[in-house]
C-alpha cells in the first residue's frame, strides 16, 4: 500500500470553498409503497414541506433515510429528483456512503454531477476492529476515486451502528492529509465530551451533533447547527431554538424540544415516526419500512401521540 | 408491511434442485494491484489454482474475498471472468450480500444468469439489534425481488462481523416458508454447538462449517463440506481430510490442518494469507489489501512463514 497516504492530484481547479449549511438539517425520511418500491412523489413533498416548515437543509440517505435499504440506483434517481423539484443542491448533504470505496465514489460522483458538493460519509461498516491507518487509508483511496477537488466530506460518526467510529486523533490526521476536503463531521455518539472535543479542537471544522438535545450548548461552541432525525416530525420547534438561540427564549426553546426527542427515542424511532406521520397525515405509505426494520403496530403508534399531547402539548395533525 | 410474509409467485418453472457443493469451498481471496484496482487474471489464475489442488468448489466475495471492499460492477465482472475461463457454474457459491435487498437481487439476479443458482447471502448489517422477523421479512423481500425459482439461498451466519445472525428458530421459520429456496447455512460462528444444532435440527438442508477445524466433526453429522478461508494456503491438506474421512488417517489428519489453522489465525488472517502467498509466489500483487484492511508486515510475514515451516513443516513456496 506504499503511495496510498500521498495528497491526490485533483483534476478540477480550485473552486470557491463551500462553507457549511447553517441550522436545522433533517435526514428526510424515504416513503415506500405497500409493495416496498420507493415513493419517489410522497419523498420528494415531504422533503419540500421540511424546507417549507424551517429546515436550513436535507441531510437524504442518512440512517434515518433507510439509506442502506435503499439501492444504489433508488438512492441516484432520489437525490436527482430533489433537485429537479427545486431544491437548491446547496441545502442538500446526501449520504453517499456504502461498504466499498468504489460504490462510495460512484454516488459521490453523482452527487457532484448534480451539483453537490458536499457529501455525509460513514466509514466502510463490515470489517470491525479495524484500525485507525485503515480508515484514514479508507478516504485517502475514496477521495482519489472521486478525483474532484469540489468535494466536501462530512465524516459520519455513527459507531452505535457503523461500530467503525473516528477517534480525535484520526479526524487531526484526516484534516492535515485533506485540507479543505474533509469538511465537517456528523457527531451521532450522543456523548457530549465527543461533540465538545471536535467542537474545541480544530479551526473552520463544522461539526454538527446528531441530535437536537445538545443542539443549544453546540451551537454556543461554533457549531453550524444540528442534523437530527426528528426534524422529520418537529422542524418548526427546532429551527426556532436555533433560530433564537441567542435570545432569553433559547433555554426554554430547547428543553421543549428535548422532552420530544426524548420520548420519540425512547421508541424504535425510524418506525415511531412514520407511524407517526401516517397518523398525522392520512398516508398510509408512511407505515411501510424495509426490512430489516419493522413497522410500529398502529395501537402503539395512537398511544404514542396520544402520550406527545397530553405529556407535551404536541399535535402533529 | 401486509403481505410481506405471503410465498411469493416465481416466474421460472421448477427445475431439477442443485444439491450442494461437497468437500472443501474456498471463498478465494481478491488481488489487487498497487493502485489498488483488481488484478482480474491473478484472481482467475488463483481461483483456477485453487480447483486444480482439491477444492471442490469456490465462494467469490465471501468476508475472505473482502467482498464489500469491492464494487458491485467489480463484483459481476470478475464472476463473470471465472465462468469464461472455465470453471463450471456448478462449482461456484458467491457471495451476493449488500445491506440493501436491491443491490442484493440485483448481484444474484446476475449470477443466476451466469448459471450460478446457488448465492451465499449475508443479512443485512447496517441496523444492529434487528428483529427475527426483520431479518425474516429481509429475505422474503428478497426472494420476491429476485423472483427465479433456480435460486438456492445459503445464509450467511457471520455474527462477529454482521452483528446480525440467525437463531434456529429464525432458519426453521425460513425453511418452511421457503422450502428448496433456503438451500444451507455456511456458520462462521466457530461455535460447536451451533453448527451440531444446525446439522441435527433440519432436514435437507445444507450446514458448512465456516472452518476447517470443526470439518470431520460437521461432516460426520452430514455436512456436505467445509467453507474455510485457509483454503487459500492449504487446500490440499484440508481436502485430504475431506477425502479420507472414512479412514483411519482422518483424525491425524485433520489435527495436521487444525495445527495451521490456528496458528494464521492468531493474525488477522487476511492480511497474513496475502502476505504468505505473496512470499511463495514473489508476486507482490498479495500484498495490497483494500482498506480498511491493511497489510502485514513483511517482516512479521517473514517470521509467520518461519514459524509455519519450524512448527508444522508447512512450507508454502
Amino acid at each position: 500500500m506504499s503511495g496510498i497516504t500521498i495528497a491526490p492530484p485533483l483534476k478540477n481547479a480550485p473552486v470557491e470553498s463551500s462553507g457549511p449549511i447553517h441550522g436545522v438539517i433533517a435526514p428526510n425520511l424515504t416513503p415506500f409503497n405497500a409493495d416496498l418500491s420507493i415513493a419517489s412523489e410522497l419523498y420528494v413533498a415531504h422533503a419540500k414541506a421540511l424546507i417549507a416548515k424551517g429546515c436550513g437543509g436535507l441531510a437524504p440517505f442518512g440512517t434515518t433515510g433507510e439509506a442502506t435499504s435503499v439501492g444504489i440506483e433508488e438512492r441516484k434517481n432520489l437525490l436527482a429528483r430533489l433537485i429537479e423539484a427545486g431544491i437548491d443542491p446547496s441545502k442538500l448533504l446526501p449520504g453517499t456512503g456504502l461498504p466499498s470505496a468504489p460504490d462510495t465514489a460512484a454516488l459521490t460522483k453523482h452527487a457532484l454531477d448534480l451539483g453537490c458538493a458536499r457529501a455525509m460519509i460513514v466509514p466502510p461498516f463490515y470489517y470491525k476492529g479495524v484500525s485507525d491507518q485503515g480508515i484514514f487509508d479508507y478516504y485517502d483511496y475514496l477521495i482519489r476515486t472521486v478525483n474532484d477537488d469540489r468535494l466536501r466530506i462530512y465524516l459520519y460518526h455513527i459507531p452505535q451502528l457503523s461500530q467503525v467510529g473516528f477517534s480525535l486523533e484520526l479526524v487531526g490526521r484526516l484534516l492535515k492529509a485533506f485540507p479543505g476536503v474533509i469538511a465537517g463531521i456528523k457527531d451521532s455518539s450522543g456523548d457530549w465530551a465527543n461533540t465538545r472535543g471536535l467542537l474545541t479542537s480544530f479551526d473552520g471544522f463544522h461539526v454538527y451533533p446528531g441530535n437536537e438535545l445538545l443542539m443549544l450548548q453546540a451551537v454556543r461552541l461554533g457549531a453550524p447547527g444540528v442534523i437530527t432525525a426528528t426534524a422529520n416530525i418537529n422542524s418548526r420547534a427546532i429551527a426556532k431554538v436555533y433560530d433564537e438561540r441567542e435570545t432569553a427564549n433559547a433555554e426554554a426553546l430547547q428543553d421543549a424540544v428535548s422532552d420530544l426527542r426524548k420520548l420519540v427515542q425512547s421508541y424504535a424511532p425510524i418506525p415511531a415516526m412514520k407511524a407517526l406521520l401516517a397518523l398525522a397525515t392520512g398516508d398510509q405509505r408512511w407505515t411501510n419500512l424495509r426490512p430489516p426494520l419493522v413497522a410500529m403496530d398502529v395501537n402503539a403508534a395512537k398511544a404514542l401521540a396520544s402520550r406527545l399531547k397530553a405529556e407535551l402539548g404536541v399535535d402533529l395533525a
